[in-house]
């Protein structure tokens, strides 16, 4: 496998150290429209025409180089990131892209500025290889993936025509914890939502906890009743809608390497829900549902004690939903469930309309030509996963549009995506950029 | 009942003017030792012996005259307040006493610095009116009581024979929303702890939440088993050490006026635990001991969704005990509740050593005596508490020196005790005065 020329790794950097350096943090609507000029002129460079689309939030960077007679592929990334927030844990500026012990740091180093530059810097490749890119490209790189896409679904599926492709590259991969690659066909589902208890009008003396209701206690309750200590949710028809995995799905399960041991210690955790390993982790992890808190804030959380009764609990959840499970329906059996279940005092307020879950054939051509492409680089047999765990907004692409998606891209299971000192090692960078080359080749060239 | 005489207010007045002038926060350790120094010189200035006592913390002010054949009274008050802030919530300089619309503004205006200035000036008031103190006085004024008086209960242990005295006036009292005269005989004892649930090395991303415990989860869950929907505690043997009431206390609870369907109203909640109003209302906040949840936090509290699976979660809370309750069994059996209900991974943290629960007996002469010198002063029958719903270091006074301990004084709902703009009524002031003179009169003389 030919390595990636010094130039085109400089490029790599040189793209990602320009996307970190704009804190382009959608949940707190900051940097999006600086964001998505700045990946325009990137794209531009490369010879596409690109455009910024207004949505009702931030604008989708639309661009596009068409081939006649060659086929069309079709790159979803995003320009936002999460909040950096706890700003104290980081080593360095999460807003500086800085390199140390072999890895570049900084909010988005990875998720999911690094993969858009790793593509950029394939393509800039390929370029020079044929002297003009040998197929058609169109990117999609939106800016509101970190607080669940809101409206993207909508644009996709009113600028149908215009983003017909043959293929579509998603936005991130990498490799396992033993370095093997991975390609995914799908993604779980999910809603974001946040659950508020209110007792009394402001906050009051503690002792007066004897007889006022605790909206701590209120909202523990309503939160453990939503599942069990293995973590099955208990919310009433919450699994009707699942799908059995097809024979590929199920075969694809078996066949990836256990990790969960290897998982486990590296996350500092004694076993898993329901004590899974194996097959049955990976079936837990992607085939099935699952509820999340995210957060839980009510009170007094400073040094010591101050013996306080709040008036008010907030919690923050989100629900990872498999085919064919519906996010609105979900918010209905939630709500159905705490009244059912006496919890008429818990406000649940949609944070994100949500995301449908997605999975694409397995048997398709460009599912074939990542894997190859993935064997090729990493000289080892990839690990499909019919769906990653996470979510993102795959389903209009691949049921709206009806292209095959597959995910690979320069992550590992360090990365500390979303957490202090994210970051992308330049190995994984090196590889990604090869994988990607190699795959667009071998779909659209041999 | 003779009004108290002009020259008596002033002093009272400047004496609270030169307290409120020291900012001695007890929780920022400030201005405590040059607070104790003014005490010492204004109980000097009564005709006391006066000394500072160092404990590990501030120094207790410490000052007797006793009178060969009479019966003396002790005093306990303390001279640090709460933190002033927020700052900006205050109409005047919370150092500086400002008399306003009939009232003194400032910090500790009332709590703790007010009362100790009505008591010194119903001295000044008796010693003119008798030519000489007619009773032995002693006083005990700490400087660590808004955190919690973690050196208080061994200062009057090693001190019991210093201590000895016939009877004990409490730090604080008032009138209630009605203005009916208060006077209490005890306190609930209170422990308060933090709760930590740590279930990974960092956090995670919240898809991991389908096989990773959640430690939100874990503690909502912790906390769920610790009370039920009433309010009752759920911990094994809690209530075994719950002294009955006496006949006199249970009497005393019964003609306690009805406040509850006014503080519902004030506080917004729409029926108390267990939907208790009327005596069963005061039966529950003063007769029965709780578990309040002060605060819980974890996770993301920021606006909108972060989808993270937490690490850690956190939740400070306190037990107000009532007697013969022990704060260091509480803990053990809570832990052993933990054990038993497979909480293992909860680690209880103990925020404060905690303060054992007290009450005197309700037929002492000194109890008597409060209660008639209320009744003289205010016109109508003084509402009697047996103990109050609130904390304090009072066990080691009632059952360490074995004395009866009462509660009166300037206070009323709306003082805003430990919030901006705390002030001290002026008629509050004058009647609190009579009604202490008066109480020591019938006490000792009569």
């Amino acid at each position: 496998m030919e390595p990636v020329p010094e130039r085109i790794l400089t490029y790599a950097k040189e793209t990602l150290a320009q996307l970190v350096a704009i804190p382009s943090v959608s949940a707190e609507g900051r940097g999006l429209e600086a964001a998505a000029q700045l990946v325009a002129e990137q794209l531009e460079a490369l010879g596409l025409e690109a455009a910024l689309h207004p949505t009702p939030g931030a604008p989708v960077v639309y661009a596009t180089r068409t081939v006649p007679g060659a086929p069309t592929i079709l790159f979803y990334n995003h320009y936002d990131v999460q909040p950096a927030d706890p700003l104290e844990l980081w080593e360095t500026d999460p807003f500086t892209l800085t390199e140390r012990d072999g890895a570049l740091y900084g909010r988005g180093a990875v998720d999911d500025k690094g993969e858009l530059a790793a593509r950029i810097a394939a393509l800039v490749w390929l370029k020079e290889r044929y002297g003009e890119l040998p197929f058609g490209v169109k990117f999609v790189v939106e800016g509101e993936e970190e607080v669940g896409s809101p409206h993207l679904a909508r644009y996709v599926e009113e600028n149908q025509a215009r983003l017909a492709a043959d293929a579509c590259l998603w936005e991130a991969g990498g490799v396992d914890a033993a370095g093997r690659p991975l390609a995914y066909t799908g993604l779980k589902g999910i809603v974001a939502l946040e659950l508020v208890v209110r007792t009394a009008k402001f906050d009051l003396h503690s002792s007066y906890g004897a007889v006022v209701e605790n909206p701590i206690h209120r909202l523990s309750r309503a939160l453990a009743s939503l599942r069990d200590a293995d973590g099955r949710v208990l919310i009433e028809g919450f699994y009707d809608e699942v799908r059995p995995l097809t024979p590929e799905e199920e075969a694809a399960l078996e066949r990836i390497p256990d990790e969960s041991p290897a998982l486990a210690e590296l996350f500092g955790v004694p076993a898993f829900l329901g004590g899974v390993s194996g097959t049955a982790f990976y079936r837990k992890l992607l085939a099935e549902p699952c509820v999340n808190i995210n957060g839980f804030t009510s009170g007094y959380a400073g040094p010591g004690s101050k013996t306080v009764l709040p008036a008010e609990a907030r919690a923050k959840l989100d629900f990872r939903l498999v085919p064919d499970q519906d996010p609105k329906r979900v918010v209905t059996l939630l709500k159905r469930h705490f009244e059912r279940h006496g919890f008429t005092d818990v406000e649940v307020r949609v944070l994100e309309v949500g995301e449908k879950p997605a999975r694409s054939d397995l048997t398709h051509p460009w599912v074939q030509a990542t894997r190859a492409a993935l064997a090729e680089v990493y000289g080892t047999e990839p690990v499909l996963y019919p769906n990653m765990p996470g979510s993102g907004p795959m389903h209009p692409f691949a049921h709206g549009l009806g292209v095959p998606v597959v995910g690979i891209g320069c992550g590992y299971p360090g990365s500390r995506v979303h957490s202090p000192n994210e970051h992308l090692r330049l190995a994984d960078l090196e590889r990604g950029i090869q994988a990607i080359a190699r795959a667009l080749e071998r779909f659209a060239l041999e």
